[in-house]
């Protein structure tokens, strides 16, 4: 049944495959925390635990690649190159990263990996790819200035846990409190800059899809054909419905319609950290000057909303959408107002800045060729009390969240 | 085939469920990597890139509950009682915090929590138990003086990777390095203090059985009957030979023989923390005084040979093994030289010390109502360039490694 519900009572195509697309049960529990010293922050910053400097704060941040690690593996059975896991190594670092970024956290960075595994089908060489991936990604976000060092990881084989492998990475860092951006001063009267998803940074190597981490459940069941299914059922829950279950029109080596890249090549292309721009951007302005920073992860356009008070976020300029998303809303029917709450849709970073800064901003992104733009503003909201968010699209199509 | 050979090219039980008993491919690839500022302490440290004090060093690491959640997600389904995960919860701590115990930190850690799940199995009343059991069991700890706090979590929804759940810690710190336990410093000449790891201690509330969360792949099935093959078939790898799936004798409700608890019960045991012993022992002797601190995790009761150079590791006087793992061995039929290589057989902790700090050492055990004893000692290896360990049961049995 593709109505089935989830264990938070939700329905449709996204609860028919295990996932909950709202959250809400989580946030229930989550929201009775403690929420640190900067409450409206993009992360939750805690008092300076680890040396108790007053003047100082921490940042401890758990995320991974998510599902996206099962897409290297049918790469990998299919090519036999277990080169593909060192992107998968390089998701589960930037998922972390880039949020770290958002309160303004650009070195000193300490980062811990797991990897839960069966070791009956990921065997060492894909480890090896992992743990060299991560090594050689940190490696060259060295070189770009962002300070980052691998603290160590661990393996488990767990195979009644998982018949494949999930990838996790933890990042911890200590900032002084004046250095913080802090997101609660996200106010009407800001320009919103977004710098692309996709495209030739000056820091890739090639073209990016610009898929980053999130929405891959949906993602690869709905453009990846009915091959997947039958031969590596590994790879999804056997108690998901069968219309479900790689439904889409594609095999990973198909040509992406619109893009250079191949459908597999686009859906694993790694998610590009924005790291060299962030560390370029606060020195230059400082965080006094950046009022927010926005990663687009889960919520993706929608982000926004929950940063903030009494705003409505306008995004009426956004980049075109990247070929990888009109391909999965083509396939996948979803429409263009649930498109902007599950994927990035071509920028993953927004920066919040006075409209005099607009200029260096962008000269920043300009400076790693970063394709960045106005892509919005903030106004006072129009619903007392409430954030709220509207995109017009590019075909003129509002959405309002 | 109950031969079935896994990635490693192992055979056995322990390969035909997807584990590599050796981890020798994980090894492998991370000897390779830097070793850190003390590259024989137990966990690794490096420099202090955190805050970049010479003097200091960092600790980041990564360690979970394992396969033990599944335990708990039959325990609930059969009862309906969700709190069963908050032992879970401990467990995923406790696997980090022991471990940093054993370089000499026992404060001022900082904690980050995920949670892999299908949303489907597990709703939002198991994330509840999980997150506030973390919470409940850091403040107890905070009770005793060990100061550890949390910075978040993250809860993700990858119903294609699991049919249940992970759970996963990070824990961080900041230590000076005059601090340091330095398992490099076993040598010869040591008395080995072995802490229980079962029983009832001053911060237990009930009986603890003493199984950790290590072997519990092995426990799980080599106990549980087929009762839970057929019910829960989401709980193991569908393609393990049914030979090795729930082929032991008990339901999870009925008696532990020699103990006051249930299978279940007893197999659900959260695995105890040393901190507030470690914390007293290091304030009373210092670093200086404590050569070594061996955590019994993976390896059990061999994990020390890795510690220390050329040293014969004698432990001849072992507290009497629990109850749970001559059930363990009974029902497996596992030779005493392997259950001694999977599970800690009676203690989780080894103080290794000069002979006249024993007396301290056991009076601190005592003071919390931790059974100890002296179960051996360090002598010069019999065999060059190479640690060794030799163990001589109760029933006068030797065991070499």
């Amino acid at each position: 049944m593709s109505s089935a519900a989830n264990s938070s009572g939700e329905t449709g195509r996204y609860a028919g495959r295990g996932v909950s697309a709202s959250k809400n049960e989580v946030h229930a529990v989550v929201d009775k925390l403690d929420r640190g010293v900067f409450p409206g922050a993009f992360c939750k910053l805690t008092e300076d635990f680890l040396t108790g400097n007053p003047d100082f704060c921490n940042v401890t941040h758990s995320d991974g690649s998510g599902t996206k690690s099962l897409l290297a593996y049918m790469w990998w059975r299919e090519t036999g190159d277990a080169s593909v896991f060192r992107g998968i190594a390089q998701d589960s670092v930037v998922m972390n990263i880039d949020d770290l970024l958002c309160v303004g956290v650009t070195g000193r960075i300490l980062l811990s990996s797991t990897v839960n595994r069966n070791a009956r089908n990921i065997p060492g060489d894909v480890l090896a790819a992992l743990i060299e991936g991560t090594e050689d990604f940190l490696q060259k976000l060295r070189d770009f200035g962002v300070d980052i060092r691998s603290g160590g990881g661990e393996t488990a084989d767990v195979g009644d846990l998982t018949p494949t492998l999930t990838v996790d990475s933890c990042a911890t860092a200590v900032l002084a409190r004046k250095d913080v951006v802090d997101a609660s001063r996200i106010t009407p009267g800001l320009t919103i800059v977004g710098l692309a998803s996709g495209g030739v940074c000056a820091y890739d190597t090639e073209e990016n899809s610009g898929i980053g981490s999130n929405g891959l459940t949906s993602a690869r069941h709905e453009l990846l054909c009915k091959h997947y299914a039958e031969t590596y059922p590994e790879t999804y829950d056997s108690r998901t419905s069968a219309d479900l279950v790689y439904c889409g029109p594609y095999r990973m080596s198909d040509a992406l319609p619109g893009s250079p890249l191949s459908v597999g090549r686009a859906l694993l292309s790694p998610t590009r950290t924005y790291a060299p721009f962030v560390l370029r951007l606060l020195n230059e302005l400082g965080a006094g000057r950046v009022p927010g920073l926005i990663h687009c992860s889960g919520g993706a356009q929608t982000k926004c909303i929950r940063f903030g008070s009494n705003v409505h976020f306008i995004k009426d300029n956004l980049l075109p959408p990247p070929p990888i998303f009109t391909a999965i809303q083509k396939a996948s029917k979803t429409s263009t107002h649930e498109m902007h709450k599950v994927y990035n849709m071509g920028h993953r970073l927004e920066v919040y800045c006075q409209p005099q800064d607009t200029q260096a901003v962008l000269a920043i992104a300009k400076s790693l060729n970063i394709e960045a733009r106005i892509i919005g503003r903030t106004e006072p909201s129009q619903i007392a009390g409430k954030n709220h968010v509207t995109i017009t699209t590019g075909t003129g199509e509002v959405l309002k969240y």
